[in-house]
């Protein structure tokens, strides 16, 4: 029977049978995975039936050829920019999210004063993670929303810019996630991949360097989820003939001492001004120097890390951001005055209870406490108070006092004041011995076979 | 930070993290059931989650807890018959789909002579598989489309009646099979199971004998496949409260001679008459004596099989079968003038090309054919030619010489019997030994633990 059928003249490709051939853990192909995305993104194929490949999708996985020919699907659905016109190298970086990570800011003004071209294209904060676009909003001023020929003028102008995804860019990722969200179909590295992909590959880069959080502050809780996701892009990059890598960091904790829009804003200064907390400036350096390898911008990371510190410590760095923010409307002498940044009208100290030292911290609970304070988004549509946040001053390692302050919230309610302080209370580990070993911030390097 | 959580006020429930849940493998508690299917059944959730949670439930399963849920929760989204005004049992039969079979056709008279009320609610023919409303309508003027309440009426003037659901019947049934036709979440037992006995159960019947198909003609390809699905209804059923025994029955052949509507329909009026095909009788026997014992019409399964054989061979079964025929608006004369049915202007036979012995016939491939010469629906909306379609002369063991008709096709269109004759002529396997063995056509009797 089969194999009369199969013998048959060949019928038109039917969604029905691409959704069961993902049911059944078949391998589609470039035309069926076509079918499926060109499909639905002209909207001649209905939300159930995508939704019903969707769940196959994230319950059977897909092949690595799979992935990178969803990608280019994706990628292609929608203008892939060319910035052939600028000569530097163009890098970019993507990290996908966690708490306190505000990276971004630093790396985009530093790695464009070291030469190279940044054109990052970034995403807004769900869940218990921070989104760069809402970090930067809350400059007084600062526009995100720029239209791809406003973010060339702002590129040519200081070799960098920061804005939100635009209608043009990817609008099959834009219709996909919007689905996946209310399907239960985001938790896929697959899909995750051909996200962060598509979108990446669209912005004209020449190399990408990724920042893979790992932890329990990070969406892939184990080294094992996050380093399938890093080898997934790396080879789906790789494939369309970019150079990627991808570094495994730690969130076991969140990174730096200030989580919520304008306390990271604020870090971020401090870090550009040559000061801030030792483990962001070293993750800033790291990620620099790898950009800058990847650009060709250096001989080797030693090098890149020194070439980073000097353009913090020399003010480079910081100038470059200060351009960047007059281009982009922001009001530039927050730069030198953050206390103009939002604040929020109230704060409190939580104390700790006891005296030892610090061997966990929630993380996770940590950023869930910063989107109850108004931080954050329960829901696309929800809106952010940029002035909120919490400041810890312990970390995983340090020694602490009965009564000693572990955490200050910023914030302007009460009520919900009270649960998020009762949050961070719970999701610190105190004990009599320091904790046996902390993990390092960089964890494993993930590099494809063809060099890089 | 999972323990806050979980202490904080109960939230009310998602459909997305109901959809999760199940994603995860998780058993889904009935209000979460209830959620879904209630919450699709108003229109209040969209197609697109609906799809997302069915495809992960095929692919997760559902406990025996969740299919008992989800079929009451079906079960009570419409009307559910009260047929106590009736005195006798009230008993219905159920058949999971083959080639050939129209055992429903003598089933409902049969068992309505032997003093059981019959209230049989049917299905249309779906992809290689007939379907008992399909093969009466070719009946001229019989009306399968009656309303509740003349269904009623049928019932008292004869004891059986044989309709196609109606609105009022389990809508949550239709709603739920119309989107898996289209997502590709058909074939799951669990679901099979719900849908089948959601609506079996809104009959008003004390007890539901289940015919489950297994083999190459069968939904159910292998036993293991039939029996799962068998001891989910007979356990479905008992949660409910009712007798339901479930036969699992061959078809790796087509049962009877016959295949298409007019002309199962001729081989049931065979069988009425007390003739017809060895395989189709012993199994009509079989099945209505499973319906006199759960009905408690007979005294054990061989009283049973004989009380049946008598009511077929007296004639009374054909006259009661008249009866229906006639109160539902159909033409009584072909009960006696089969020739009166709708037939084919063209016929052709299929030859052997070789001598030799039967020893399989591809029983999909013959199905298919049937639908191929229009007998049948590729889609739903497909209308159905009742004249069309193959008769027989070889089975399983019987011996061929060459150049003997293996079967006879009845066509309308020259071009759709010639890809019938090759399925056809590719169907059969001809060796020059016989079957070391032919299946029994009863392979297993399900029954539940709480007595049947």
């Amino acid at each position: 029977m089969n194999n009369v059928l199969a013998s048959a003249p060949a019928a038109p490709l039917r969604v029905v049978d691409v959704i069961r051939k993902k049911r059944d853990g078949r391998e589609l192909s470039r035309a069926e995975i076509e079918l499926l995305v060109e499909g639905y993104t002209r909207g001649e194929i209905p939300d159930y039936q995508v939704a019903a490949w969707l769940m196959a999708g994230v319950l059977r996985g897909f092949t690595r050829q799979e992935t990178a020919a969803l990608t280019e699907v994706m990628l292609h659905s929608g203008e892939v920019l060319d910035l052939s016109e600028f000569s530097p190298k163009k890098v970019d970086k993507h990290s996908t999210g966690g708490v306190g990570d505000k990276t971004s800011l630093v790396l985009a003004p530093l790695v464009a004063a070291g030469g190279l071209l940044v054109p990052m294209i970034s995403g807004r904060g769900l869940g218990h993670t921070g989104g760069t676009l809402d970090k930067l909003e809350s400059i007084p001023g600062f526009n995100v929303h720029l239209s791809l020929r406003e973010f060339r003028r702002v590129l040519r102008g200081c070799g960098c810019s920061m804005i939100g995804q635009t209608e043009e860019i990817a609008p099959a990722d834009r219709k996909l996630y919007a689905l996946r969200d209310v399907t239960g179909t985001v938790e896929s590295p697959y899909l995750i991949c051909a996200s962060i992909m598509s979108k990446k590959l669209a912005e004209g880069i020449d190399a990408l360097l990724l920042d893979v959080k790992t932890g329990r502050g990070a969406f892939m809780k184990s080294e094992e989820q996050a380093e399938l996701l890093a080898e997934l892009m790396v080879e789906t990059g790789e494939r369309m003939g970019k150079r990627v890598v991808a570094l495994i960091t730690d969130m076991d904790q969140p990174l730096g001492h200030k989580v919520g829009n304008a306390l990271e804003v604020a870090e971020v200064l401090e870090i550009l001004h040559g000061n801030g907390p030792g483990d962001l400036r070293q993750l800033c350096l790291e990620l620099a120097a790898w950009m800058f390898e990847l650009g060709g911008a250096c001989d080797g990371l030693s090098e890149g890390r020194k070439t980073a510190a000097q353009l913090i410590d020399s003010g480079r760095a910081l100038e470059k951001f200060r351009e960047m923010v007059e281009l982009q409307g922001g009001d530039p002498s927050v730069l030198d005055h953050p206390a103009k940044l939002p604040r929020a009208s109230l704060s409190g100290e939580v104390l700790s209870t006891t005296e030892g030292y610090i061997t966990s911290i929630e993380c996770e609970a940590i950023g869930t406490a910063g989107v109850i304070l108004g931080g954050g988004r329960e829901r696309k549509e929800d809106s952010v108070d940029p002035s909120v946040g919490i400041v810890l001053h312990k970390k995983v390692g340090d020694a602490v006092r009965r009564e000693e302050p572990l955490a200050t919230l910023h914030y302007n309610a009460e009520s919900r004041a009270a649960s998020a302080r009762g949050l961070i209370e719970q999701s610190y580990e105190i004990s009599e011995a320091p904790p046996a070993e902390v993990r390092p911030l960089v964890l494993r390097v993930i590099q494809g076979s063809g060099g890089y």
